[in-house]
């Protein structure tokens, strides 16, 4: 498996740790020797100052040299030997057709491994809470659509602003109150009448740190408001993808 | 830089953690625009049940098969642009010369990193706690050699057994007594009057989660013992031979 982390290398060690748990769940109760077997995994950890000074802009080839960063990252990926790659964060999946193309291995999009789950389990309605480039692109909406599933937005600015905001607390460890504030932006974001029939995404490694009693689970109740975690989701559906492939 | 790892995953973790703090802490306080500059990173995580089951012998030839595993993942590293590598574990730095041999880039071994800071502050005697092959190899002791560093592992089979059976608790998250525990091998192993003017080496990954209130410490005291963390030593060594590459 390949891993494309390093935006931010914290995601990139939660998502190495949940394949990895995956795997020791996988195996108990199986017989083999020795230690739990473990998916041989490659990581390419990017510079994340570099990508952040490189986003473009809506004009033409402004996103060229952040492409090509990503583009060849999985490149190295491939070469190593990987069969499969995940991307360890949400954001850069906004640019997936860009940075995969020509890569002969399948990248599995954090998309597909949410909608699938959706659609397993009956979810047509996703509140999506993330960065500000998640929450304003519209790839997270294009790519919920083929699962039947969709997937809005806080509509207010100043709601996403509140949601970058949480973030920015949580990636400095400042975990108090985060969830209450989430459940704020959700309550105001969506009338109380339709949230019984709604998923919030957590649509970005930082968020689920609110949510520590949660930890690992792929989708929770917290205060009668469901909530998925879209790294959990991505993980364990990469290493399932492993497990799959002959 | 280039992490070899998977030798076991937490340790891999550790590593990568140490060596993005250790560029936060670099960092503080100087300018720049954006997220806190990272190393580019490569990572190759084995699976530890094949280098298990593939541990050679004293015969000749027998550790052909792991020696080729490693070799393998070091050329992957390598290929992938690592100018400089680490790997992310003790115990096969025993056979380093083996699996590195033909590796155009330099493999910054653990014992230089622990000999290096041992000189720097005039630590001559060093008491090694480990897994059983990191005690009983001379790798590790000829490793000290060059730097005046005279390192001794437990000399009863007894204590060493002990320290495996620490190590495998500490593994499975069994921190509790660990550190008196530790305290009581280092006790029987060195005469009371020979304390003061030693050294000892936790020398595996796990051995420092018995003492988490110095988690990321390179060096501390602990009940008139002093401990040097060999992961911190190794890993900030990485991160600065990066800063020294010009």
């Amino acid at each position: 498996m390949g891993i494309l982390g390093g935006v931010g290398w914290p995601s990139t060690i939660e998502y190495y740790r949940l394949v990895c748990e995956a795997s020791l769940a996988y195996h108990r109760g199986r017989e083999f020797s020795g230690p739990t077997p473990m998916p041989e995994i490659v990581i390419e950890s990017l510079d994340m100052n570099f990508t952040i000074n490189n986003r473009g802009t809506s004009e033409p080839g402004s996103w060229d040299v952040w492409d090509a960063y990503f583009h060849r990252a999985l490149r190295r990926l491939e070469a190593s030997g990987a069969e499969l790659i995940v991307i360890a964060s949400v954001t850069p999946h906004a640019r997936l057709k860009e940075i995969s193309h020509g890569i002969g291995v399948p990248v599995l999009s954090v998309y597909e491994a949410i909608g699938r789950q959706c659609a397993a389990q009956g979810i047509e309605k996703l509140l999506v809470l993330g960065t500000l480039p998640t929450m304003t692109s519209p790839a997270f909406r294009a790519g919920m659509a083929p699962f039947g599933v969709d997937a809005v937005a806080p509509s207010r600015q100043a709601l996403k602003d509140d949601v970058a905001g949480i973030i920015g607390k949580l990636y400095r460890n400042e975990v108090e109150g985060a969830a209450e504030a989430i459940e704020r932006v959700v309550r105001a974001a969506v009338p109380e009448q339709e949230l019984a029939g709604l998923a919030v995404c957590l649509g970005c490694t930082e968020l689920p740190l609110a949510f520590p009693e949660h930890n690992g689970e792929p989708d929770f109740l917290a205060n009668g408001i469901r909530y998925l975690n879209s790294s959990v989701m991505h993980a364990t559906a990469a290493f399932q993808a492993c497990v799959d492939t002959p």
